[in-house]
């Protein structure tokens, strides 16, 4: 018996149904799983018929035109600073052969969707768009790149819709690719989250810094093997949702560590600080001996020093429990989290969590290179939808009125039977680029088309009727004020555009 | 035996596996193809590990910052057009309840992506724009709303890559739900494609513009049965693609039509015309004991009043030839086509093919609807990729260069060390909301960085250096002149604002 033809008969159990695949496994399991997935698809429209529920797919949500407003203000703010900061723009396609996903995130895996198999490749829709980046680069020999990319990504998570998690969402990344002088693109990182954050107006935040050379070092000191570097990583990445005593029986139960090891290392991720923890922890000697933490290190102060010189080193925290759950970081790694001042202590909005976060992961790139070329990332990500979670409620708070269309103009008529002047009126102002509107109807009531401009927020109403058209002007109504002017038809264009700049 | 247990056996095919299905047989089916699709991945992984390719799914494509930067401006165009019309933006979740889609695509349903059954929800990427629309409506209540919706679409069809037919693609769809007065939208949406297509500057264009209730009428005047409608539906279709031979061959043979009806259907689909066309029409014996056609005649009279008004009716051919295969729609429809003056005769571009219809569609909402409530629709939708491969192709022949960012100034240095000065001074041009960048190298060659303006099109360049730092200025150098001019520091921002209006 083959190890295929094993295989399969673990997966299918009774060894008399093995018969069935005599010839070739492979080929046989795709037909009976076909088979079986018709009958499956039968049984259940004949279910379903009877109980479709009208919804969207769990963990997923539409936007309506208010929410996609403010969405568009926010993304506007992030895309404005990407540009800012020399930022090209790529897009990949929403799905993967699921190969190129696979062994990219660790435990993380289980969630990705993966699509049907109706014949063809095997695909999965995208996890996020730091690996279709890395999978980019790779596949087109780019070296060299600082792009921005915005679009949704996909996750088989448990979806907590009020606090912003959710199974489809929008991931905003820049990234900045090459082979660069050391911390000055990851420093730049750092300034581009404080940019976007000062810019949306979200209330006080702090940057968390720190590194995974730094946190292997401490690792290796307290006497962590190598082999369980990873997992103590990942679990120490859950001290901002779990106690240190929690973590600790995580560590030295689930993960194998001694007692003393997880105390040691209970020290360590304690502590947090400026440039003076960093000098502190250089001289530190059970780290000084260990390379790569001397280099993390190293380069944390140097971090330190171009911050400086942004101005923007009072929001940064050396935070030695910061460890990001991703396997592919490789040195600097970074987390936003928005604070507030309650009495005199700093706490953290533990109902967001963090609104930003990324980190240098010079080994990905290399991954889907036959000759294993490296190309040295590093890069950030806006947890857009966390903010907006934050932002629509501060509209809501705010009773703000927003506006969903852009419409300048709304061409009425006084009278019955004024359809066609309407539409000869409306015709001109598009072709002058005027953002015009109408009514759908033959013979609208005037109060109908004024109350039509009140509820959508149109500021002008030109309005044509029998003396209108017969002294060759437009009444032009201000709706805010309600004073009305006669226009002559020749000016309108350029009334109404003296009116909207004004 | 039940009738599900039936159908199980027939799928599974040898009568003697089948008794594992005995208790409950959708729960079993579940888990057996799970284990076997399981074997599947095992197997596929170890195959896979040795042939792995470095690629995009079939069908679909990257798009490189050029790319984006030319898809940009075309989005723009279209967006602007939309937003002049008043139209709200609305988003929905990439893929819809499998349910959801069911049955609103014909013959076309199995070019549907589904996802695998992962345990939960059964899902479908979206087909099109138009069926989430209608869902988003019947799901909300909502019964009057002008939205547009750009979002990309699936479908497992033939790709050709060369001709803009993906397997993922755009779809930028303009729709007015709502009662209105007859032709009042469906003349708006006309008018957005002639405002879009002669923005986009594409060349000559002709909108072919029919009505499905005038087709029924030919189809019954021809003596189809009604039965038979859809199918003849589709074939006519074709037409486009096929000779008339080949299309009365189909009726024929394959959708059971009798010679003579085809004949007589060949006779009507010849026509095409303008007003005239309409009013003759209207005086065919045949025709006008038709009911629906009768309703599709006089609307299309009303239509070509309003196109008349709107001043677009030159580019406008009633074409009784044009049918749009979806199921959908239920009155007006049309497809604007890119047309070639060749010698005398006006040629279709056959090549690129239809780039952007649409029609009324008064039934879909009221499918998702428990109490069959009618929300009478109509819509348009660009066909964008088709359009970006025609602009690809004019960039590529003009040659003109395409900036794939928007930097203002690349702040720069003469000298080794001044990595402190740059720094310092780019904080300040983001700070003040100016697109800059810099080398991320310590100590760059003044050449090389001169050579990054002139690349990619960067206008200034702001060089820092021993002398400029002694003399509390800056040097600003315009790329293009290289005419340099030193700036005392506090006016840098000023100068700067000057050089980029200008």
């Amino acid at each position: 018996m083959s190890g295929l033809r094993r295989a399969a008969a673990r997966a299918w159990g009774p060894p008399r149904a093995l018969r069935a695949f005599s010839a070739r496994p492979r080929d046989r399991i795709v037909e009976t799983v076909g088979k079986l997935l018709q009958t499956k698809a039968q049984l259940e429209t004949e279910e379903g018929k009877k109980n479709f529920i009208l919804k969207t797919p769990k963990g997923t949500q539409d936007f309506s035109p208010k929410q996609m407003a403010i969405r568009e203000k926010v993304f506007s703010t992030i895309i404005n600073c990407f540009k800012r900061h020399g930022a090209e723009v790529i897009d990949t396609p929403v799905f993967e052969l699921t190969e190129t996903l696979t062994g990219k995130y660790g435990e993380d895996s289980k969630l990705i969707y993966d699509l049907k198999d109706q014949g063809g490749e095997l695909l999965s829709l995208r996890y996020d768009l730091t690996v279709p980046f890395a999978r980019y680069l790779a596949m087109n020999k780019i070296t060299n790149i600082k792009r921005y990319h915005i679009a949704k990504v996909y996750r088989r998570d448990n979806p907590v819709m009020t606090r912003g998690r959710y199974r489809e969402f929008y991931q905003c990344d820049f990234d900045i690719a090459g082979q660069c002088d050391p911390m000055i693109p990851d420093a730049e990182c750092l300034k581009i989250i404080h940019e976007i954050l000062s810019a949306l107006q979200l209330g006080n935040f702090l940057i968390k810094v720190n590194d995974r050379r730094i946190l292997s070092g401490v690792f290796a000191a307290c006497g962590v093997p190598e082999s369980k570097l990873q997992a103590a990583c990942s679990t120490v990445d859950k001290l901002n949702k779990m106690t240190w005593e929690d973590v600790k029986n995580e560590m030295v139960g689930e993960k194998g560590l001694t007692p003393e090891a997880a105390d040691l290392i209970g020290e360590y991720v304690k502590l947090h600080g400026g440039l003076d923890l960093v000098e502190q922890l250089l001289q530190d000697p059970r780290l000084s001996h260990n390379k790569l933490a001397g280099e993390g290190l190293r380069d944390m102060k140097l971090l330190f020093e171009y911050l400086m010189l942004f101005g923007i080193v009072d929001k940064i925290s050396f935070d030695l429990s910061l460890a990001r759950g991703l396997n592919y970081y490789t040195g600097v790694i970074y987390e936003a989290v928005l604070i507030q001042q309650q009495n005199d202590r700093v706490e953290e909005l533990v109902d967001v969590g963090s609104v930003a976060g990324g980190g240098r992961y010079d080994g990905l790139v290399g991954m889907f290179d036959s000759k294993r070329q490296k190309v040295p990332c590093v890069g950030v990500s806006i947890g857009i939808e966390r903010i907006f979670s934050i932002v629509n409620c501060k509209v809501k708070a705010s009773k703000e009125k927003i506006r969903t269309t852009e419409t300048q103009v709304l061409v009425a008529a006084p009278q019955k039977h004024f359809l066609a002047a309407r539409l000869k009126l409306i015709s001109e102002l598009w072709d002058a680029g005027i953002k015009a509107e109408m009514l759908y109807r033959e013979n609208p009531k005037l109060l109908k088309q004024l109350h039509y401009c009140e509820d959508t927020g149109i500021p002008l109403a030109a309005i044509i009727g029998e003396q209108e058209l017969k002294d060759g002007v437009v009444k032009l109504r201000d709706v805010a004020t309600r004073q009305e002017v006669d226009i002559p038809r020749q000016k309108l264009l350029e009334e109404i555009r003296r009116r909207l700049e004004s």
